[in-house]
């Protein structure tokens, strides 16, 4: 693949949570410029997973984890809540959120989802696992 | 390490022994250029297994395994016996040698060592491991 043609031969993309977010997370909210374009941008919602391994090579090696940025999408225009269906199913979080520092700072949070085939409260859990990160911001007020 | 600058986020040297073999091994013994000077030559026979992990240390992070590019030394000038002691003991071939292939065409071999502390025939098993590989040549007399 023309991304990875700059890579030296025998390195093997296993970003550490706080390089995802440090690193690729951070300069794509920024629109700053990312090396290596490696991360696709894809539409979570309008792709079933099983569709990602195609957009989401690097290489042309096996793989068995995808890397991607994509939008959250708004269940209502006005609400906060998310909108996780796509056409099969919809992808459901599970357990406590991971928080994800570098050296001492907190500077992101990491969310575990699973997917279900169907339609929620229904659906059948399936073999899926998606992380999405987000970034933590570090403005705080104080009073 | 200045090495690595160039080598983006998340990306980590886990090379396939084809990949040590057919690129880093090929290059180095036609004299070419290799992009990353990421394995470095020492002589193996004047370094004790442990003092290794400094002058291989690729990056920051915490390593097991260590690359590097050594000359044989022969035992006896016109021989062709190895020598493999170092000054703390010596490294002792294991099992047989592993054949390694790019596609269906042997490309080289690999051969496993441990380090034993003392002198031959006696000494001390250790845990260090030792792959050492060589290029197979493809050039054959037909007659």
């Amino acid at each position: 693949m023309d991304t990875l043609s700059h890579v030296p031969p025998g390195f093997r993309f296993h970003p550490t949570d706080e390089e995802l977010v440090d690193y690729y997370l951070r300069k794509k909210v920024a629109s700053r410029r990312i090396d290596l374009d490696i991360i696709k941008d894809i539409d979570l919602y309008k792709i079933e997973p099983w569709d990602l391994q195609v957009k989401c090579k690097i290489g042309t090696e096996e793989q068995n984890e995808w890397y991607f940025f994509s939008h959250k999408d708004k269940k209502y225009p006005t609400g906060t809540r998310t909108n996780r269906a796509t056409t099969a199913g919809f992808w459901k979080a599970t357990g406590r959120d991971k928080p994800i520092y570098s050296k001492n700072t907190l500077i992101g949070m990491r969310k575990t989802l699973v997917f279900y085939r169907g339609r929620a409260p229904n659906g059948q859990k399936s073999d899926w696992i998606m992380h999405e990160y987000r970034l933590e911001a570090n403005d705080r007020l104080h009073a």
